[in-house]
């Protein structure tokens, strides 16, 4: 028995989320049934944490369990050759029984794209547009008011009941590329649905025109009804997952 | 009654190409259809030239005759309102009578985008996926062959009958951005299927390890049958097309 680690990607625009869901299409189902076919066991995954329907992932870690040689050459290739064509593996290492693909997280990282321009494209992919050209300055002074350790309640999608609502953010930040704006938000851990509802307020108070610090007091306040609404799921990809290098052997 | 000469843009996966046809989905029977819906009238579009099915326009030229003030405020939005999201309008400016979107077009620009890496990816479009490192400095090399005006009767889809197949090519190149390799023509005119078949040859020269000088003797053998397969359409793209400036008033 070995434990391994494999790096994976999906467009989260067809998936019902990571998480597997009985009847419905998501990515740790479609894993797990490619694994079946490929090794002929069952074998289970464990994800570095979910992420919600239609949320794309650049980066996601995996760990399995098996006795399968998953190091063997054109194993990726022939997992590949059977997963669907909007999830892939990148490459798979081995661990040491002590790695946790998501216990062993230290930080994830997310990015929101906003499409900034007065006209759509044929060619913008499913993201939010925005028309009146945002002020990157003033979202960046906004986001600097979550860099640190505080109470998300604010800013977690109201339905979750999990109690630990403490997360560490290490940055958290806004730039133009051309037509694109990206939020980007590095944390130890994020509560459900806290980045699309922290770019859904700060994104907000930017077109009200209120003061970069209303988002402090929202924070602040621990209190879901304060802040703005969720934007839409398809802007947001899972673009990094950092662990300690002493408990992986990748 | 005016000339207007209208910026568009589409993205071909979904379309039965560029060019009209009865009972099917194509750029021009969408635009005339948005066109009706929007003035009432019907009217009738010219374009710079014809995509073919799957080919994608980053840019492309449509001019128009009507009555209706195609200049007023808001009509390019209004126009992108109705037209499908696949397709889309950049601009709308008015033209002289000596303007023809596909006479007065001094030049054309495709590229056509390869991805050259060893594994999918779930975030790759539909494209040519060639898991060997291309030898762009090779391609290039290929490429200079048909520079200059040339018939290229071997490079053109062979059940077309057009007897006209003298083109002036200005440029050809190859170039790497990352995992993605382009191969860009710019021509005065191009015969059907011409780039795609242009592509196809230098790829298979390259893999082959033929001589580069392969292209000149293909090109000068006049006969599609010495050239080779034509690749894809999902990878080309028109990006540009010029025109003299002193017939418009774009």
């Amino acid at each position: 028995m070995q434990r391994f680690v494999l790096l994976i990607q999906y467009k989260g625009t067809n998936f019902s989320g990571s998480q597997k869901q009985p009847g419905l299409r998501t990515v740790q189902g479609e894993l797990e049934k490619a694994l079946c076919t490929l090794t002929k066991r069952n074998i289970r995954t464990i994800f570095s944490g979910r992420t919600d329907a239609g949320v794309h992932a650049f980066e996601q870690y995996v760990h399995i369990d098996s006795d399968f040689d998953f190091l063997s050459n054109g194993i990726v290739n022939s997992l590949n050759g059977i997963l669907p064509k909007d999830m892939n593996v990148v490459k798979i290492d081995k661990a040491s029984f002590d790695f946790h693909a998501q216990k062993s997280a230290t930080e994830r990282v997310y990015v929101y794209k906003i499409v900034n321009r007065a006209q759509r494209s044929a060619f913008d992919e499913d993201c939010l547009l925005i028309r009146n050209k945002l002020d990157t300055e003033y979202i960046n002074s906004a986001l600097s008011y979550i860099e640190g350790e505080f109470d998300f309640t604010s800013f977690k999608k109201s339905k979750t009941n999990n109690p630990a609502r403490v997360c560490k953010v290490r940055y958290a930040k806004c730039y133009r590329e051309g037509d694109n704006v990206y939020i980007e938000i590095a944390a130890n851990r994020f509560l459900y649905g806290m980045v699309r509802t922290i770019v859904g307020t700060v994104l907000l108070a930017e077109r009200k025109k209120l003061s970069p610090v209303v988002i402090k007091n929202i924070l602040e306040a621990k209190d879901r009804t304060k802040a703005g609404p969720l934007v839409k799921p398809e802007g947001l990809t899972l673009i990094k997952v950092k662990y300690d290098t002493n408990n992986t052997e990748k």
